[in-house]
């Protein structure tokens, strides 16, 4: 008899799940405490507490190619950029495409996971339930576990620590609740926090707003999601090419190159923004409208917060700025499992330990994931479901994890190795870069690419991967759960990267130039460099 | 007794010829048929007919040191792109400090403008006006007179040249008519037109509409005003060492430069804006965000309307877009001076002979001026006063214009110079470069600053002028009208470009880097340059 696998959120995560425990022949039900799927890209007008949410104007900052699930690429219509209404309905094409939605039971709180008495032996699960519709609580056995549930669900919000909050005659509010601008047509705003959330909702407020002020105790670097050429940000850097010969240089040349380059696009220093550490050394910012925004003087950059008035706001710098109508607190989330039991796992100051991300070590069958809690350089999707991938095959024995002082000493080399690279924050504990974590996990399981035997077979496929971008596809040509679709998908990627803005017939370009011409802008180039250099 | 001069109109260009005859003894009396001063910059919630305007977002395209007026510098504090509110109150700053105020009659509209009898002897106007608070029209004398309308008031509306525009049953409107996203919310709207405003409409409504669709005939170039670094765009391009060299290099190289550079921020090919034309050949568009909206596919660029439909458009490559709630025709405007006697000079086809755009060359004695018919790739207020301060002191008669010969031959020069670099079309008639326009009329008053002199008196002035932004205060350095702030101004131009945005502050950027790093790096870029160029 196949293994029942409880799977917990309908997101993206939970949507990869149940694909992949049906993949690998397992039983999937999943319990989905809100009336519908997508998890926080289902946008809903009103923000509830215990739902991830997004804003109106949300677009999602991981292109289209980059982000979708590995054996359903995202149609060629779409644009690369999805706005929620978009992202949602890709994932309601997956969901039907793969036959998801009768696995999913729909108002379903978790109250309780706990292992059962005979867990050592079983690995099973006490599984407590209650139907909200019928106000029904149940406890089932299952012989596995996934928790999908993201990481954008109890909001940080740390408002009580700023001296004098409580006379504070303004509107206070944490990111979670904000919507879109209405309600902030021509007030004075403060929106704290330098995460993607604090971005974009002070540049949207800073079209509606009177003023906004953007207060960050230590800035940020931005990238765009446009880059050079004006292609999507993830499909210009992160290929393997640059990877392998990037990690070669010298910290200070990889910081130069990098700094100088988000440098030319505006100069983080002269815009407020710059920040104490390098760039691989936070989680940085997507954003593409903030300088814009600056330079108008619309939205103004402002050091930490030092205190409140009644009135206004003093900044660590000593200015004041007054008459502040709201403070928006964009200061991110916090994760949490409170329906785990805590024999099972401990979330302490917003770290737990897991094996790759996944699996709490100490779990004995491990047979339960935690899936999506992962804050990732890059995609998510394709994250969760290579997560998933993997768990389901541990979970059905095929794939097994190694001795548990292994896994530990994992956990620990990696917490080094984060703790020397990002400055100490409950935000980063669970940082991962987007190729060499999938390539971490497609490794445990024998679908990381293998471009030795590629080479040999499919030169062309293997340049394809090695120096194109690194999308989900790639992960989907060898081992178990290959997909006969996945180079067809890799060859025409660059199809639908350039379709959705192909709605107008321009001029062909003309051709090349004459030599003599090359040669001449090579020496003013040379000259232009060497000016600047020296 | 000093010489009287009627001025038609108190916006930017006619606050400047006031200020212009009052440096020159003359008496100025300044007629506006609004109530304040400010014109075009002058926001109202109502779009009136005959009256420019702005939208509630507008942000000028122009960046404070370069659209400052020669002696009045735009304050540190005010961002380097100013919304049209700033715009406006450094108008005010500039009529409060120089008492421009009193010489303002505000509801006063001007009927008609007419040479008297002995114009030949006298150069004298009979000014014909309605006190419309008063309702009393009256003939005046006035020595001479300065046209100060801008080119902003008559829209110019092609909606009945498109086919079933009269079928169609959604909203028509121009751009002249639009203040916001309001009643824009979640419709589907196209845009015409490839201008600055319909670059803005188009963006911002991307943000509500539930869809844009920008319908241009012809494609456009864009340039950001966050340009290189973050810098204003015409801080970095137009100085005059940049103009020296760059005027050298021929064409084809000249054009692959400036292609590769707009370029390089996103390909216009790959966004359906590349146009047939190159860089040189139209007035470029100024927009900071549509790459950003098109890559969401909030905002689509399609070809030009072939014919409206009931309920949509058919676009010329035969794509339908069906439900199509508003279509907002951004077709830019077409100028005229009603009020000017016949026989003075007529306006055909949005051309009217004027030398150096300013005095219609057969008029002797050159009595009257238009002032801000110019369509510069650069600011528009610096050329107003230098226009102005070349007009009245014609009107002095302390300048003398050439023959009429001289002047007809200049106009057909420039027409054919037109005719050759733009395509032809009745938007390109008043076209001007920024510095040698600037240059050319300088010259005719002896303002335009002398390196060689400068280069030995006082070469580090000579450097900051010659390899810095072109600022206006240039003009003021030397000869009739020079002010003795112009060289300060110049020396502090950058504190106060780089002023506005210091507003938290960022830790010290690192010294330089070891030399051998810059080897390294200098090494790895021309590796790069050749392997992208062969």
């Amino acid at each position: 008899m196949a293994k029942r696998v409880a799977i917990i959120g309908s997101g993206a995560s939970g949507l990869a799940a149940i694909k992949c425990c049906l993949d690998e022949g397992l039983q999937p039900v999943c319990f989905e405490k809100g009336t519908d799927i997508g998890g926080l890209w289902n946008f809903k007008e009103e923000a509830l507490p215990g739902f991830a949410s997004v804003y109106r104007s949300t677009v999602i900052n991981t292109s289209k190619e980059m982000m979708c699930f590995s054996d359903f690429p995202i149609p060629k219509e779409y644009p690369n950029f999805m706005p929620h209404s978009l992202v949602i309905k890709y994932f309601r094409l997956y969901a039907d495409n793969f036959g998801l939605l009768k696995h999913i039971r729909f108002r379903h709180h978790v109250d309780h996971v706990k292992p059962r008495e005979d867990f050592a032996q079983t690995g099973q699960w006490d599984f407590t339930y209650t139907d909200e519709e019928k106000g029904q609580t149940t406890t089932e056995v299952y012989d596995a576990v996934m928790v999908c549930i993201g990481h954008h669900v109890y909001p940080h919000y740390p408002r009580d620590s700023f001296e004098g909050i409580n006379d504070f005659q303004g509107k206070t509010m944490h990111s979670h609740d904000y919507k879109d601008h209405r309600g902030f047509e021509n007030k004075r705003v403060v929106v704290i926090g330098m995460g993607n959330s604090g971005g974009d909702v002070a540049v949207e407020l800073s079209r509606h707003a009177k003023k906004v002020y953007l207060s960050t105790r230590r800035g940020t670097w931005i990238v765009n999601r446009v880059s050079d050429h004006g292609l999507p940000v993830d499909i210009i850097n992160g290929r393997r090419a640059e990877l392998a010969w990037f990690k070669w240089l010298p910290l200070p040349l990889k910081l130069k190159l990098a700094h100088d380059n988000l440098n030319k696009r505006f100069d983080h220093a002269l815009y407020g923004l710059q920040p104490e550490h390098h760039f691989f050394g936070q989680h940085p910012m997507v954003n593409d409208d903030m300088p814009n925004r600056i330079i108008t003087g619309a939205l103004v950059i402002k050091p930490n917060i030092k205190r409140f008035t009644e009135t206004g706001v003093v900044f660590d710098n000593d200015t004041v700025e007054d008459d502040i109508d709201a403070v928006i607190f964009a200061t991110g989330y916090r994760f949490d499992f409170p329906f785990i039991d805590k024999s099972v796992m401990k979330v302490e100051n917003n770290h737990v330990n897991l094996y790759k991300n996944v699996f709490p070590p100490k779990l004995d069958p491990p047979t339960l994931s935690i899936i999506g809690l992962a804050q990732p350089v890059g995609a998510i999707m394709p994250i969760c479901e290579m997560q998933s991938r993997w768990a389901t095959r541990v979970f059905k024995g095929v794939d097994k994890l190694p001795p548990q002082v292994v896994m530990y000493d994992d956990i620990r080399q990696k917490a080094v190795a984060m703790s020397r690279r990002y400055y100490q924050s409950p935000r980063h504990t669970i940082q991962v870069d987007y190729a060499p974590y999938m390539d971490e996990l497609a490794e445990q399981f024998g679908v990381r690419p293998n471009f030795k035997t590629m080479l040999m077979s499919d030169p062309r496929l293997a340049f394809q991967c090695y120096f194109g971008p690194c999308t989900p596809y790639q992960y989907r040509l060898m081992g178990p759960g290959a997909w006969e679709g996945a180079k067809e998908a890799i060859q025409t990627q660059w199809d639908r990267i350039t379709f959705p803005t192909k709605t107008r017939p321009v001029p062909a370009k003309s051709g090349g130039m004459p030599g003599i011409l090359k040669l001449l802008i090579l020496l003013v180039l040379v000259v232009a460099i060497l000016s600047k250099m020296f």
